[in-house]
């Protein structure tokens, strides 16, 4: 609220002491997330919120979420920090489910790529669109990227790890780096940045060599929804996509006062 | 930094300590926004910079925007956030510059639908891309919408204001309200939703009644690189659009690593 | 609270745990302000307050402000910061009330010469007191002082300004600057330590030259309660007194527990 | 400094990025006091800072206090914190002083009557004119008020505390509640509000019970410097002004910019 | 909570959505302290708390100390943070509490040898275990200690002092030195790592002198369980002992939860 | 250093303000932790510190561990919050070494049990030791313990986990569980406060259905220094003591200056 309100909303105290009752409205078809933040900026700023809807639920344009009742001066004060919350949160949520849509069984996960100090809402948005949120921090899990590998051999990596605790995933970019993480006991596989061939090209010598089961398969780099489908077919467990964070668009939510 | 890092690196943790160089690469053409909020992330973590251009340069993909030279595990510890900043706020300074470019000689200015707690950097982006931040806050001028003047007339908002410092702004819908507003001594008028042909008759209106150059105009409310042109061919001062910052892809940098 | 309280207040530790009433004095005659400030003590430390008069209300020596009922420790640990509060809000809202009687229809208005930290509740007072807060950062308005215009222009100023939606205000010390900052289309102008002959000389100056109605005029430097309806009749808008909040004394409160 | 910059100083961010030199000035003959302060503002804003004198030392109307380097937008970004640290904390070191040398021997202190937030630097500014700080907060010692002492018996105070390390100080109003007090063993005995005849009695009470030098004396309740040199001459060992704090003006400084 | 959730108890999430009730138990006997802060962890969670007992009581293995009520979720995230209060809390109330039948009369208190960050905590279990908790910072009270007096003479030290409200305190390791701050009019004097028929002579000394009861005597440095008794009868006040929050152990409670 | 220095070191402010040079010694035998943040604490105080050790090494009484230099008021400003850092963590890393050595193989870790607000320290001391820190929160893995398994079969433990990044540990208080856990695709399966009998027949049967290998062994509950070697013999990976966090004595060292 303090970036939103600087030293006071000078134009909403000119406003009369005076109560009223708002709603707000979806003008997008979506799916609702943040509904819960929002609500909270409305109870922080004295609004009684009485929702009509939870996170998770489809909503249609026109539907209304959450009445809202109070002093018209707080309700406006509090708007603009609510909606842009709710907005966010329900535009990454909706484009969520529509990739785990295209996705069928596999698990769609997010990325760090998230907007800074805004994180938790973003990953908590993913969950809300049935998304895993993959890593909060780096201190969640092991991964080990190109640019570590560059300074740090396989081996070194899966023998030496201090917490018993944490997952190991080994980002690879060729078939035979893939088979040397499976071997030497990689909890997860990252194929980064590969086309889809090179993939189930990767998957395959995995199963051959009977490596499949022990080790859970992701995918990365460069998804979206117009190749997602091809991606989910390769017989990944896990397709990550930055998209869901960076590029996604806001669902449309409005306030309407009534008098 | 806290929030990507968590109680520490557990995966950079594990390299050995040495130096190296990385630079940071663009991977698509674009306007460069966030060059000193990247840098200062990798400053913050003893890795040195050399930037080989300035916020608000032209960058084509593949060009080199900074080198870094330090310890390798600071380096990578400070990656994601620096890029996240960098892809965020370069992709906004794109779309601001794009839509100016469509624009003219009208100002492209931003709105507060930005994302919660990121604001600062948004409006900023936004200014490197050529365009207006607006209102930072709720505290910065006034901006008198349809909720507030349901409940307060306009001649009770331009009579009783108590910044003399500050402008007011009134949201019209029809071409009466802005002819009074303007009648008024309103300082800005904002069209709202309107269709350009409706702003058309209201600036129209204005100009018959000789009250257009005592006021600035702004159109604001669904306008897009799609219909840009015709909204700055409308007459109005400044066109304002959440879609800067609420629809904004970004732009797409990485870091590399030379040993 | 934590200021005052540091790791706790010792002496109240000792006290009996009973509950007690209490009221809060006033000792001279003035207007209240910061009294919800110093309720929000109360109640943060869970006393209870029942208000008898508002902030902005006249006040006379020996009238209860306030009545207060709950554990006597609580209510002794409260005191120093809630009276701290309402003293020096108090003391800054009386004085702003008389410059604002001697001042008749010109504005009065508060400056950035305010205590560190507790800026916002000193310009609060000054607006309980009847007077404009003028900006409360730098980021405000436009203020062109002497320093800023001995390296940019007046032309400059005003043809280069990124904000539209902020005003802008030129500092001027000669007649011809004056003339020269309204002709260019400034919004407001700053009379800086010039006597009151300077300045209705720079008044008339302005009509003569049809520039009087386009523009602000406001007088600052050196304003005090002795000279400020010399000021007041010089024929300005708006008069600025540091004075208000760097020289105002105490209004002086107690509080008296009843057992 | 964040109070004063709010999102930025919009007025310097339009001046040319050249470097510049300046003075810090005094305009009134007193006590400096906040230069440490002041130089902290500008060195965090990347200003070199040459000082001309130090904290304590006398100034004189015209005297410059400091020298000033860097580039011109940084020493107007911090200017206004600056002398509001220096004026707020010289104004009360140069009234401390003056109370000081009015009261000849006796040791001149602070109260808690202080501004919300700012008494670290308020109680500094009375050290550094000479005066005791005296209780920061309310764990520094024990001081038993009336408003204690009416829920509280002087023998319950001087047989239970807790803290050996604390000494324990009682207000008193009449003769017989000092004697009493000094009896039990009172580290320090405070006449509040009580007229310079009456402490005189007491003190000479005292005397004939040899109770007087096992025990520190103050005066406090309406000492300013009118009537200071009364109760300076009455025997106590120390004086409490919250006049010191509360009352004390500004002492005026300038910044002048050499280009 | 901040430290032990992190981004969110991921294994409670998992857990269905029920009510439950839950008792804090004792496994030890020993003196219970932190049941104030315990509750307060489980009320900021939604968890309602039904004390069976206080802060300083006896308790024995298997008491119940504490009943709750709430969501399951909620008990279950608030459990590790509220029993690592209570076990440490109470482990430091035991501790000080044996040493203090052990020592008799003598007062025991405190060092400033705490876990940074706990001290307020670990002070507040030594005055619940029955303890003085002596300095809590170093603005509490002087304390003259060999490192200080290797470079400013006892004399200087007692004659120089700024705060009349704060005891001077003076570590000695020789009877000399003893004896010239008695009469010099130290407040407390602290025989350190002094072995007990040295503390003994010290006393000794100051009797003879007549000048043992215009001072307290503090014994300090390696008293523990072990050799308490013959410090608490070599006739000082007050023994202190770095050992009662640097080497105590838990006092071991834990959660059941009832379906 | 807040904590400590409160407004003020009221005693160092009274000493010369010379240059000085200190050592930091060893008074008994241990593994030294807490170098690098005692070394931050002089740093931020402006005193050069120069080591003479590592964190992780052995050090024997009256070792010097570094060296110092700089202002004496500054270096005993330090002195205090310094050395409680670095007894702690180096109590604690010594523990760990003496329980890492005697359960040979088996890895030490350590559990939640910690000081509040002092956890990443005491985990970092436990990792300097040789041991692994476990969970820092409780978003780091899954753990269900008794209290969770109450409300939820282990079978939706394993089958409905939303996060494919972290393992799933499952506790178990017999036999029949620990198997259940493991065929279900438990990660790992602790052993909570069982008996060594009991844990051996547990891992035996485990063997014979050929499920081991698959899965990390835990024990915990009432594991110390007494009767590590006998649970390191029970064929489990890891043990698990909170003992090392909560039952652990400082390591001593002294701060002495040269003059």
């Amino acid at each position: 609220m303090a970036e939103d309100v600087g030293f006071g909303d000078i134009t909403t105290a000119m406003l009369p002491d005076i109560d009223g009752a708002a709603d707000l409205i979806a003008h997008e078809d979506g799916i609702v997330a943040g509904l819960h933040e929002a609500q909270s900026v409305f109870n922080y700023c004295n609004v009684t919120t009485s929702p009509l809807c939870n996170d998770g639920d489809i909503v249609n344009a026109n539907d209304t979420v959450t009445r809202l009742s109070g002093r018209v001066r707080d309700i406006l004060v509090a708007e603009r920090v609510a909606l842009n919350l709710l907005c966010r949160m329900s535009g990454i949520a909706t484009l969520t489910q529509r990739c785990k849509l295209a996705a069928g069984s596999v698990t769609i996960a997010a990325t760090r790529k998230t907007t800074p100090g805004f994180r938790y809402y973003e990953k908590k948005a993913v969950a809300i669109g049935g998304g895993d949120p993959h890593r909060y921090s780096l201190s969640d899990s092991y991964l080990f990227k190109d640019n570590h590998l560059n300074v740090l051999s396989i081996e070194d990596v899966l023998s030496k790890k201090t917490f018993f605790t944490k997952k190991v995933e080994i980002e690879v970019e060729a078939v035979e780096d893939c088979l040397k993480a499976a071997q030497l006991g990689a909890d997860i596989i990252m194929f980064d940045n590969m086309e889809t061939n090179e993939v189930i090209s990767a998957v395959t010598a995995l199963k051959e060599q009977g490596l499949r089961d022990s080790v859970l398969l992701e995918a990365s780099g460069g998804i979206t929804l117009d190749n997602i489908r091809d991606y989910a077919s390769t017989g990944v467990d896990v397709l990550s996509l930055g998209y869901l964070t960076h590029s996604s668009a806001w669902l449309d939510f409005s306030l309407e006062l009534h008098m």
